[in-house]
């Protein structure tokens, strides 16, 4: 397929960089940094611009891999007619950018990429949906170039996936970084957490984590409840956390 | 030295080990439960009992290695005297226990051990603490058989990391959890989320948690936020949780 991408991003890289690899041609890559554009299209030898309606008529699909809050304002400026469309946002769903063109859809990659270390493994999650058959049939061939692990979820689907991965992956980042906050107060390094965590999450391959819940909470050990929420007396914003997600725990596992 | 074990469980079983591997002599292990105390002393062809008053004259050093519930019911039927007496509760300090013998001390293993699978790793971080300087050296001379990463720190400091562990342990594994029911209410495996807090977890050990932090909170993406809030209508527990959160996220991060 000859594919043009609209980003010079991690995403945008990383998945120009797989259809290469895959046998894909890529026709064009626009981004509004014109350095940027061009140090992408060099590595596949093709052209580049700046401009979002320079785009080349030899492409039969886009991939807009730009940040989740442009989207829709470049869609807005844009005439895509019936190129195959394919956006990379986790949080916008086909509903929000219907009328951009008939064949849309979307590879959304859920995972952290560095643009300047892509990753080795070829498990990484796609969330893939498309408005039609046929875009959905190009979609998984293209997300065959990137990983074995694709699913093709619905709009609400994904929204929930996107709201899951909130929780484990985002909220589960802020309870390390409270973690680390109290240790430093005590000018301890927050070294002495990571074994722990990282075996937590060995775990996970073969566990789910509600069989892997432990701490005060769940043997309802009021007393260390109690001194953990005296030691947070100062901090009223973690002793709120604290309460709630003992008190979410007790009842998840009641 | 000549070390009883009091306990027969994953953390009994483990110390010992290591005790005895490191040259120690167990000389007696005592366990309520008939048969585990015989198990575990078989291992190092050592006394048993299920007498917690029938502790060895040999002993010069006890290992506490009980729940953390049961602890102080111990010390309260128990004759110590003089003996080295170090128990190994996160949430307990020296100064809960004082009375018990004038030579106390703490080991805490940060860490999850399972006694049918011991684990290979040579950093696990141990937490010690004792009453005396005397006490101490004993403590250090154990605590280098298990090892590498030993943290000497105050009664205070220990409970500072202690809950530093809820945290980033126990609770980021509800985090976890919420992940697992979101996706489980649309059929969708956990599976899909582990790459992703796999990869956030390998960059802890050389980025703190604080400057990996991503998603909606951070970025004010309040669309999004609206949208997942929406979805969480149902789920008033969640909801609070997912509010809490983004509003801690966004505090720590202005």
């Amino acid at each position: 397929m000859n594919i043009a991408i609209i980003g010079s991003g991690n995403i945008a890289t990383f998945f120009a960089t797989k259809f290469f690899e895959g046998g894909h041609t890529i026709v064009q890559i626009i981004s509004p940094t014109h350095h940027n554009a061009q140090a992408l299209a060099s590595k596949f030898n093709c052209a580049y611009s700046t401009d979002i309606n320079a785009l080349s008529d030899q492409a039969e699909l886009c991939i807009l891999a730009v940040k989740d809050d442009i989207l829709k304002a470049i869609l807005g400026q844009t005439k895509f007619e019936n190129k195959f469309l394919i956006h990379t946002a986790g949080s916008i769903t086909l509903n929000d950018l219907s009328g951009a063109s008939p064949n849309l859809g979307c590879i959304w990659c859920m995972y952290s990429i560095n643009k300047n270390h892509l990753p080795e493994r070829s498990n990484i999650p796609l969330i893939i949906n498309a408005a039609n058959n046929e875009t959905l049939e190009k979609i998984k061939h293209l997300a065959a170039c990137i990983s074995t692990s694709v699913y093709n979820l619905s709009d609400e689907q994904k929204l929930k996936a996107h709201l899951a991965a909130v929780f484990a992956n985002n909220f589960a980042n802020h309870m390390f970084t409270i973690g680390q906050d109290i240790l430093q107060q005590e000018q301890i390094p927050f070294d002495l957490l990571i074994p722990l965590i990282e075996n937590t999450v060995e775990k996970l391959t073969y566990t789910s984590p509600d069989k892997l819940q432990t701490g005060p909470a769940i043997r309802n050990d009021s007393g260390t409840i109690a001194k953990h929420i005296e030691l947070l007396r100062m901090h009223d914003d973690y002793k709120n956390i604290y309460s709630l997600l003992t008190e979410s725990i007790q009842k998840k596992h009641t």
